[in-house]
């Protein structure tokens, strides 16, 4: 049995998210037809990193499965993408020891958030960056994010619809990079919760806008009460990035 | 009588061109669509400074237009990109003398054409680039565009079904830029015949993998022959860059 990963960058535009749900129209089952249509095997599963929420993309979401077939790994990134559509293209295929699961071997995600901050929407980057034109104090958002850094209870910057047991995260890192009309939100942490990393997002816009102030969060986290942060950020300024692992 | 002139991005993907034509579904049809349910001018027509073809962007086209709307042109782009659909925006509008003319009133223009060369396609780039992977060599293809750079009769770089009474134009500049991944070709001209821009594009990829070589151009262009050429490169790759006009 060969353990094999991939790494794969979509646009999850036209899609209702990265895991299989019983009302289908998903990234992974259409990466698991284009891999059973190779391999000829019925009951092959993928195992992602995590989920994606509709409409949010990916750079490099990173899955493995277990196969019996015999088709080289150097050869499985062409053989794929000819049966993927070009809206969802593998990126890398790598053998893995069997130990290696894609979930469970993360060490770290990173997640970008982008906002258009035009006048007037950029066209070509509609699908994939929050539109927000009005003046930002970049300034004050950093000094907010970074407060954000570390170990802590997430729950005010959670969904109340996330069944989690525990709401305790790690962020490594934040950085807000500014560039003309555009804002590039990145945040690496342990794992992240149901709608955290739009919530950051959300909760850093208002900062920028003079809703809240930087000295806001630590009390915001503190109250673990969801109502407090900002609101969830569009879906489709979401990218996830890379998730991060050990050497294998 | 007020003449107004738009600049305006789109997205050029599902669209047959700028040009109304009897089939419709062009990026002309809908800007003057939304123009005269603002005006109630029936016969309202646009004034592009040129066409662009079936699923080529624009990131600057302008045009120009005739009313006897009071709206204050300060309140033209908010209005009108109510009324466009998400892939067509208006960047500018602004308030012109009577004799500024879209088309007759350009100094030249300036398209860039877009070159993924991934090894895999950047999913965020499938609309905008084309693409290429494989060796370029890009000192060749810098030296053979330059063979192009003056007044010539592009009668080899111009689709046979152009009815234009003269091929003879005037590039200005050709730039060909390389960043990870992506090489992006600027060319100003003081005009362009049909698919010439692509016509170059795709020569440049020929002189790249070593099909022509930069000292077979001049004889190309004296040869006024399209069959010499390399191929019409794919529209989606692109962009109507920018249109320049003098002082008004």
């Amino acid at each position: 049995m060969n353990n094999i990963r991939m790494i794969v960058s979509y646009d999850g535009t036209d899609y209702s998210g990265f895991q299989s749900q019983p009302s289908g129209n998903t990234i992974q089952d259409v990466l698991e037809a284009a891999i059973r249509s190779l391999t000829k095997e019925d009951g092959l599963r993928i195992i992602g990193s995590g989920r994606t929420d509709a409409g949010v993309h990916a750079q490099g979401q990173v899955f493995n499965f277990h196969t019996e077939s015999r088709i080289p790994v150097e050869r499985w990134t062409l053989a794929i993408n000819a049966r993927l559509p070009d809206d969802i293209v593998v990126l890398q295929a790598d053998l893995m020891p069997p130990e290696f699961h894609a979930r469970h071997s993360a060490l770290s995600k990173t997640y970008r958030y982008v906002i258009d901050t035009s006048q007037f929407p950029d066209v070509f980057q509609r699908r994939y960056a929050l539109h927000h034109y009005a003046p930002l104090d970049v300034q004050a958002m950093r000094e907010g994010l970074q407060e954000l850094v570390g170990e802590h209870d997430f729950t005010s910057f959670a969904s109340p619809q996330s069944t989690q047991p525990s709401h305790v995260r790690t962020i490594y890192n934040i950085a807000l990079l500014e560039s003309p009309n555009k804002l590039e939100l990145y945040v690496t942490g342990s794992g992240f919760l149901y709608n955290m990393v739009r919530i950051i997002a959300g909760t850093a816009v208002w900062i920028g806008e003079g809703k809240l102030s930087p000295g806001d969060i630590p009390a915001i986290l503190a109250a673990r009460d969801r109502t407090l942060a900002g609101p969830t950020a569009m879906a489709h300024g979401l990218t996830l990035w890379q998730v991060e692992y050990p050497e294998f």
